[in-house]
């Protein structure tokens, strides 16, 4: 099958053809730019195309991926060009225009699903990640495609344009627009945040956190966002005049019907009490880490920093509220708490398996006669800084005394240490190393 | 030294009096209802006395710890009682005006620290909490009250009461306004949160989560908070006109003043890269959890919860988005996700060590002289379900051959399976089970 991805280049266009490209299809990604394209197009193995009718009319799905505002007129652009059995889709996160323009363009006989995957080109996966459908008609290219998010665990919602949008309008809109106020009039009254934080408990810091990550968006799309939900105007006007409402209450010590208010909104919510234990757990895992690692302190222990996905292995010095300092052979290596992940013993284990040199070791020993060479492997093996036991002979001769044999484990080590703890153990069995 | 707590019959006053008498001082409780206030004291062993004036002049420190409404009048009533020497204390969330009455009203030698304890009467230790002292003038109590304080893990904030309500006047009450306006205006538009949450990321949730949380708290102490503080209204004003202008510069397609005034917020924030970092972290949590479970279905598992602390083991059956289905003996049970948390392994065997019936099993087995009894200890404690293994006798004598030991082994253990599996185990070492 072949895919065209409209504006296939970078961001989410580029996210998705080469997220195609890798289940098996056959891609061609088009742009503006004739250099990036081409690169782009080699790196992920596609074919580029700079003529968008003419990718969309040599392929059986051709799926839109451009800003925002310009989407309406590549739609245009394209639509009519959609071969007869194809499908054709956008992937913005408003709803009802492009479906608008998709049902009134589109040619006889092809098909239309507008859609809105709800994460950005920094997943990597579709595990877990939410995929709005909105078809207009009947479509025999729903099941499939459904099928095929579903088998990769997206989460799927089919439903009508005007119902996604005016859903955004809350999920995006609504919540946005009120947190970047928050942030701008932090700005405008000049408070030093870090300076609040002090004063803070975990609840305001993990609103200034979640506030920060809408601010930090790219501020482009977040006004893309705000005003291109037929909605979104109405939102905000409504959230205006009720800050208003409760601000002219409090102001006048109208104390009854504030309360009112605020405990109507209260039984709105769905579910307070998931809400809290929910938020309680999210802030108990901020407080998890540093707990992990001042547990840690003159111990091994591996961070993986939640970016870059490297880890460093070192012995923890020692830790502030804000950061850990990790010796790692002679280097000191201070890393920002909120910037790591402490890994788990197992994890650990994994990752020197993976990452460091391990040496091997042949022991041969001799036990009674009845032992078990996989219960041995199963004790040893679970010793700390073994990657692996495993017994590769059994011998009987002459120089085994009668009711005896012996064994030859091989075992694979960090650090030769670990072999030598090996064999005390060995012997604490009661066995006789050779 | 003698405590009397204003208003220690319920709430955090209540908390402090427990607190305090926990910590061996002698402590009077006062508060106006006489039948509850006398039940709260025998409860703690402290003192009931009905009269503010009696009990301030009986104690060495005086706490008041009423309504913020009804502060001032109290704090007028108390600060001519206290006697030379001693201290008075309130533990009001503003800081301005308790501190203006008492220092008019206490008397020559005696002293007063305005306070600000951050944190409600659910916690459960003064540890990690923010305690806010605002002592404006020389004070022979605050050094010995931050030591006390500080040895006990709380984290003290020294500064002057205008400071503190100017900082409360952003951590509180404008992200508070801001909130239960989010939330008024969602509860306006007749959003359905539970609807609105399947269309949203895990951000959004998040989001949704934290408002919840504030909305959830007692409305009036909500219009307490909103009203008390000199600054709040400033605050509020400066947040609807910011909001206001956003409004106007979207409504207007005003792109880039949108754009420079999102950025300037932007900058604002203290460290972008650490809130992203944490709420990452916050958000990685909630989804933890969840696939733990699905890790889990099938085999053993303990679910805290995290409200009653009470904790359920059993067999996990089958996992939902919501729910985690637990077979435990004959009965089914039901839990929401969000109101429990997974016993890591170690958790799991203590609360059993502690909480389910164990046996004890002695196995006599004859090992190779060379034997060591604390590897024989150490191998058999790591395995599952042992909670200890300890070598209590060693014998040699005529059943015993030469060169071989025997050891007595006593094991605690759940399940007479884990005993079978020890015997086994020590076979498989090679040694004879007598």
């Amino acid at each position: 099958m072949k895919v065209s991805v409209i504006g296939g280049t970078r961001g989410l266009g580029y996210w998705i053809a080469r997220f195609l490209k890798d289940e098996g299809f056959s891609v061609i990604i088009t742009g503006r730019d004739r250099e990036a394209g081409l690169a782009a197009a080699e790196r992920i193995g596609a074919d580029y195309c700079p003529d968008n009718t003419r990718a969309a009319s040599a392929s059986d799905v051709v799926i839109v991926s451009v800003p925002i505002d310009v989407t309406p007129n590549v739609l245009r652009e394209v639509a009519p060009n959609v071969r007869e059995g194809c499908l054709l889709m956008d992937v913005t996160s408003v709803k009802e225009e492009p479906a608008r323009i998709m049902a009134e363009l589109i040619p006889d006989g092809a098909y239309f699903i507008p859609a809105h995957p709800m994460f950005g080109p920094r997943v990597t996966s579709l595990e877990g990640q939410v995929v709005v459908l909105t078809p207009t008609e009947d479509n025999p290219w729903l099941e499939p495609l459904k099928e095929f998010l579903e088998e990769r665990k997206a989460r799927v919602i089919v439903t009508d344009p005007e119902k996604h949008d005016l859903m955004m309008a809350v999920v995006q809109v609504l919540t946005h627009f009120a947190y970047i106020s928050i942030a701008a009039t932090l700005e405008s009254a000049g408070v030093d945040i870090r300076e609040s934080r002090k004063f803070a408990s975990p609840i305001y810091n993990l609103m200034i956190d979640t506030i920060a990550r809408i601010v930090a968006q790219n501020p482009y799309l977040a006004y893309s966002i705000q005003t291109h939900n037929r909605h979104a105007r109405r939102m905000r006007d409504l959230f205006l005049e009720t800050a208003g409402e409760l601000r002219d209450l409090l102001d006048s010590g109208a104390m009854d019907e504030f309360v009112r208010r605020m405990s109507l909104a209260a039984k709105n919510i769905d579910d307070i009490e998931s809400s809290l234990g929910r938020s309680d757990k999210a802030i108990e895992a901020l407080n998890h880490e540093l707990s992990l690692l001042k547990d840690s302190v003159g111990g091994e222990v591996g961070l993986k920093h939640i970016y870059s996905g490297k880890v460093h292995v070192g012995i923890l010095e020692s830790v502030t509220p804000d950061y850990a300092i990790l010796r790692s052979g002679k280097r000191t290596l201070k890393f920002k708490i909120s910037n790591i992940r402490v890994l788990s013993g197992d994890e650990l284990l994994r990752w020197k398996a993976d990452n460091l040199d391990s040496a091997v070791y042949d022991i041969s020993a001799v036990f009674p006669d009845g032992v078990r060479p996989e219960v041995i492997e199963e004790l040893l093996g679970r010793l700390d800084g073994v990657v692996e036991a495993r017994v590769t002979d059994r011998y009987r001769g002459p120089q085994i005394p009668d009711g005896f044999i012996s064994l030859t484990v091989r075992i694979r080590v960090f650090e030769r240490e670990s072999y030598e703890r090996v064999k005390k153990v060995i012997e604490g069995m009661g066995a006789s190393i050779r």
